[in-house]
């Protein structure tokens, strides 16, 4: 699959909520690579005990590594991220997937401060915090570069991918149809997350560490539901062809699953 | 002043966070609308007893009242909605002004989930807690509307005004000088609120009540610095232009206080 051939030369990608929908789609995709070899795929989930179908895939690839994190705790997040400091030592990490997310279904009537606050954390808060933690990993792998050619972007150099939404997009929030949906705690969560991409992104540039924001669809997962557009399979597929062909010229971006840009 | 005048049908206005900064300012030249009677002007703060300023104001114009509110609390929210509730009667709240803010000042290395959380809370949180507390004033106030006018939006009818900022703006965080400010805390509060304003705008259309955001300019108070390029009262004097025109074109927008719409 060409969407996989792009990681060909990625050493190590973190998956963040990986044990299901998207999360554990893209583990499977990643160690299903076919021919080349996807190096060290670090899939983290809150309760690893009960997340059979990560650990089904891990009996089947070695080079999967469950490695437990609850998003929201700051100890658990520092804990993570020694462990996996352990297992890359000098290689550092080379592509950071924020994808662990929640959607605290609230509409106007329903909505109150504690639903809103939890999706925050979970969002927008959390993805900021991981990438913190991770931040000396990523140095460690965008400072080795790619041979002739460290000035350059891409995950296959360093990289922080949050998983955001088309709901996250203020402007894109009118008019009728889906668009409309006001879901207001996961809705608020992702303009945030896409915010603190932003952020990050200047903040990250100098060190050459990619940083942008990716709408994976309308997806047939536990959270999107049964009437999804896409399979896992489909939306991963692309997501992975899309962020695998990243450079410079997305640092910083929003992009749908099919590679164009989002309005903020 | 032509930018008062405009507030000439508005019978009640209500002002968060005004015993200081531009809360405070607006209040002030509320009162000090010259020929005509601006109605009443309900003006919260968290502790009355030690806004002394605001107390000042309230002693020289009868028509300033002033409401206990901690906008981070439920209990409070709903304690002075009851009060003005009982103040305005069957005339409702005509404009709801979300002003109440604050700036947790946090770069990408001193940040925390906790300094996210609070800003977060009082930012965007609050102004929809506060909104949908003073819903059922709104409405009746909408339901009253104009004579001869009652299918159109303006803040004579109904609205509620969100004080966001520029910095929540996340297409402007990119290239240098004051909008490479990266504080993490407030630029995603105030992206979030963003969202928050553009969800209730649609779910208060239906009822004729007007919602939009607006940047203030950088203004010379407590929060904004003695650098701002503003002062209160020339910030205030445009804030008040631009909202006492608001129509329906303007419901959902994200403007400047110059009047000019802002990108998300």
């Amino acid at each position: 699959m060409s969407s996989l051939v792009s990681f060909g030369k990625c050493c190590s990608v973190l998956v963040t909520g990986a044990s299901r929908g998207i999360g554990l789609q893209m583990v499977d995709s990643l160690a299903a690579g076919g021919g080349f070899s996807p190096g060290k795929i670090i899939a983290t989930t809150r309760n690893p005990a009960t997340a059979q179908k990560l650990q089904e895939l891990a009996n089947k690839h070695p080079n999967i590594h469950i490695i437990t994190l609850d998003v929201v705790s700051q100890e658990s997040i520092e804990r993570c991220a020694e462990e996996v400091g352990q297992l890359l030592q000098d290689e550092g990490l080379n592509c950071l997937i924020n994808n662990a997310g929640i959607n605290v279904v609230a509409d106007l009537h329903s909505v109150t401060a504690d639903k809103m606050m939890e999706n925050f954390h979970t969002n927008a808060v959390a993805p900021l915090m991981i990438t913190k933690a991770f931040l000396p990993l990523l140095k460690r792998a965008a400072s080795r570069g790619e041979a002739g050619d460290s000035g350059s972007m891409s995950i296959q150099r360093a990289a922080v991918i949050n998983v955001s939404s088309l709901l996250g997009s203020v402007e894109l929030n009118w008019g009728e149809g889906a668009n409309n949906i006001k879901w207001y705690p996961y809705r608020t969560s992702k303009s945030a997350l896409n915010m603190v991409s932003r952020c990050m992104a200047k903040d990250l540039e100098p060190d050459g560490i990619l940083c942008m924001a990716i709408h994976p669809g309308w997806v047939r997962t536990d959270m999107g539901g049964s009437e999804g557009l896409l399979s896992p399979e489909e939306s991963v597929s692309s997501i992975l062809s899309v962020i695998g062909g990243l450079s410079e010229k997305d640092h910083g971006s929003f992009l749908n699953f099919t590679g164009e840009a989002l309005p903020w």
